[in-house]
């Protein structure tokens, strides 16, 4: 990943990542999110209930995952998909971590895994919306340094005076391979 | 609505509007939408399917529609729905005439009656999306002179060279009853 100022971290070896969902998941996802106390209780909702949704109709859901496994424990994940109607568009919908996990370079992990996934898929465009409050600094800080460039913002559309920020990173069908 | 340069109809006596879906609906969409000729066949299935979710699961599925009716027939319609995890933004999803319907005044008599039941359900910001490609020039100029503005440009998101622009128009609760 085109980093640029980002600090450099040895992966983590102990970090298992997995694709597959299990039924525990939903109650994991709806922990990790919880943990990171940054979500309103009916953005909990709904990032359990794209997991729920993916257990109970397979990958034809629309909702694809990667999660990151520590001594057995689900500690963070990723959740993208498909836009639908366009030809290689996907939407990064989650990416969180377990609040004592972080800062140790799983989400910039989690992120990579999830392009080249994306890049597998036949993807090519990173979509990632994200708020525009001052309490989302560090998050869109992140974004920027994992190389994604901001592509809009929208004035007041998830209240008034919180702007939604679209960023979007471009992938290609070399990363399928080179981003492991 | 603020038309600015937009052709003044005197409005059709004998369109019926309506706002309870039907089972027939699943068809009459699926008709409009063909009659048009400008919808990809997934894109289609796509506003089936958004009737179809709401036959199912009614408001709960978070899709509501405006229907038009003529002599007994469905000869148009516009689905919207409240977007998720935002105070009071909308998005109009599908605007649709059935073709030989077509340039009476119709779609702009389907839009102000959506955006006035958008303001009655609290909603403040209706947005469209729409592409930037040179057969949507029309389109882009119906939703401009009615009051829309051109809020944000995303490149290749549909495919490449076929960009997604995102129009916007403001609401305000005056509207719910003014706008009838």
């Amino acid at each position: 990943m085109s980093g640029g100022g980002l600090r450099r971290e040895s992966p983590n070896e102990e970090w298992k990542l997995r694709e597959k969902p299990r039924e525990s998941d939903a109650a994991a996802v709806r922990s990790i999110v919880e943990s990171t106390g940054f979500f309103h209780p009916y953005e909990v909702d709904v990032a359990e209930e794209l997991i729920v949704e993916r257990l109970r109709k397979g990958p034809s859901s629309g909702y694809h995952f990667v999660f990151a496994m520590l001594d057995g424990e689900t500690i963070g994940y990723a959740c993208h998909g498909p836009i639908a109607c366009t030809q290689c568009s996907h939407d990064l919908y989650w990416l969180a971590v377990a609040s004592p996990q972080q800062g140790k370079g799983l989400g910039r992990r989690l992120l990579g895994e999830t392009e080249r996934r994306i890049a597998t898929m036949g993807g090519r465009r990173v979509y990632v919306e994200t708020s525009g409050r001052p309490q989302y600094a560090a998050t869109r800080t992140f974004y920027e340094r994992c190389g994604y460039r901001l592509e809009a913002t929208l004035d007041d559309f998830y209240a008034p005076g919180d702007s939604k920020c679209v960023y979007v990173r471009v992938v290609d069908a070399g990363w399928a391979q080179a981003k492991q």
